[in-house]
């Protein structure tokens, strides 16, 4: 483990329970009833813990959208080439795909991270190129990276958002791009969650029954040959995971040091916090599970990590499409409790009439 | 039935196919997995049909909340006393409540109207007065209202509707305030879906255990003493609705006639919509339901009426709030339609390399 990876771990803090007293106070004297906005309330409260206020807030918003390619779409297990993820990360920084227009419906920034895609991108000073192989190798015939790439993708992710802090951040929400990247997931989820890999592991971008199997199959040979130790994270991230995957680690794991509150998307940004948490079992109370995937794997992922998630709209899709979804409700519960008036305030009765 | 209700409902059209086909057919072609944004993608389709545009759009919103008083509280069915109604209607045009922070956030303007709140209200430009009575009648010792002033309710939603239109429109969303409402929703959810009272009768505003069961025995005498006929919507909005309720109801079938989506609250908009949908079964393609309340009859009435939630966050709180967020909702289904790039426009290659 890395110098930096070490310190980062080292701060994150226990959240604040006198701020997040505070704020289940505020809320018991809003003008409503008692716990009516039901899980919307939770959340503010969880904020102000992050946040270290009683009255937390949600303004400065950033997306971290990492991509990278995978060495197991030898083993045929996508729907779509390889080609696709140069080409869509070109899509992010024109603000075409799906996460763009997500994320300026809620006013978030969309931070475009290269961390391994396997071919040369177009410069684009946009583009935050953290490159740290060009994909990684066939986990279905070794180790997808050394452990030293594993840091390494995970200090990407450290440090960009280390840097996106710098410029104002009161949440971000985690994105992924990487043709193949739901198989890498699955052998993660499969190693920390200890299901059955046919159990966990999906269509992706939509594969018939028969490719469905044969990539079972081709997670199952990786698992077989590199037996990754969930009790190692950084093992399972280098012999199963993905550059993306520890990039979006390391975003958790820095955003968590800094007091950020993260919103993680689906499938793949849920592995990426399986070996967050295994690295650092606090970070769970800085998380919050957008969506739930239609990916098969992302149910036991949560149940897992002990997360419920706000959504479950059958999106599929990655980018941070979830995560804008989930941005928007962590802003809707810092508002509620920010700018309703209290009872007294407003002059409204309590319950009881008292 | 009057005349502006006979025309409302006649003039509520079947969706647009043809629309809705150009929609289905344009999601296709964006840069993502097909079907991958999941109920976004069915949502954007059914925005379609009902504005009859290929691209449907989300731009101009209201929240339209209705508060009215229920005579059924000389029954001790409330947590709060009757007062809150009119202390929360000058909250509402105060900005103060929930629903406003949660409008301000989707930038919704909040319409309110007094259908019939049992007190006079400060004079407020910025109300709409429309009360058809200081409250109903106790429905546990007969009729709520006279079907003249059902009708009249209705339509005070509709004259509402239609002037927001005017104004420009292409969402709304309902929310109710009424102290005793949840009563009458569950009356009027017993009737129509033929489940026992207890079933669908909840703690509304926070009632313990004794409370809720003397809240069942006065919905029971209220359906025995007035043996509402669920084929005869007018009749069990008469015998044991309210007259927020009717208004809401008219706010539906205003919309649906002119075109407009309506995205429905929680159990006391869910009660408005078994009265709208029994006088015009059409009108179900026209509504979006935002949330799962935590009122335990709002279940079994969604599923009578065919209506899958969006959201499930066990809010409870109604005034629109659970309305707010699902006009989110559709509104990011139509900025996605409408924003994201196609394959061809990406130059991103298809599935399986097409």
């Amino acid at each position: 483990m890395s110098e930096l990876l070490r310190k980062t771990i080292e701060m994150i803090p226990p959240l604040d329970k006198a701020a997040m007293a505070q704020a289940q106070a505020r809320q018991n004297l809003l003008t409503k009833p008692q716990g009516s906005l039901g899980r919307l309330e939770a959340l503010s409260v969880q904020l102000a813990g992050i946040q270290r206020q009683a009255v937390p807030q949600v303004r400065q918003k950033a997306i971290i959208t990492a991509a990278a390619d995978h060495g197991i779409v030898a083993e045929d297990v996508s729907a779509y080439p390889q080609a696709v993820t140069p080409q869509m990360v070109a899509n992010f920084l024109n603000g075409g795909a799906a996460v763009n227009a997500l994320a300026r419906q809620v006013g978030a920034r969309v931070v475009v991270v290269d961390a391994g895609v396997a071919s040369d991108l177009e410069p684009d000073a946009r583009l935050i190129s953290q490159k740290v192989a060009y994909g990684t190798q066939n986990m279905a015939l070794g180790p997808a990276m050394t452990e030293n790439q594993a840091v390494q993708s995970i200090e990407v992710g450290i440090e960009v958002v280390m840097n996106e802090a710098a410029r104002g951040l009161d949440i971000i929400g985690t994105g992924d791009m990487g043709i193949g990247n739901t198989s890498a997931s699955s052998a993660v989820c499969a190693v920390f969650t200890g299901r059955p890999v046919a159990e966990v592991t999906g269509r992706g971008t939509g594969l018939d029954d028969k490719q469905l199997e044969h990539k079972i199959a081709a997670v199952e040979q990786a698992l077989e040959i590199n037996k990754p130790d969930p009790a190692r994270p950084l093992e399972v991230l280098a012999k199963v995971g993905g550059f993306e995957i520890g990039a979006l680690s390391g975003v958790m794991l820095g955003a968590a040091a800094h007091r950020i509150p993260v919103v993680i998307d689906g499938f793949i940004s849920g592995a990426a916090a399986l070996i967050a948490c295994g690295l650092a079992p606090r970070l769970k109370d800085y998380l919050i599970a957008a969506h739930l995937s239609a990916e098969s794997g992302h149910r036991p992922l949560l149940d897992y990590l002990g997360l419920k998630p706000l959504l479950s709209l059958d999106m599929r899709l990655g980018e941070g499409t979830g995560a804008a979804l989930g941005i928007f409700l962590a802003e809707a519960a810092a508002r509620v409790l920010a700018e309703m008036a209290t009872f007294a305030e407003a002059g409204v009765a309590g319950k009881d009439g008292d």
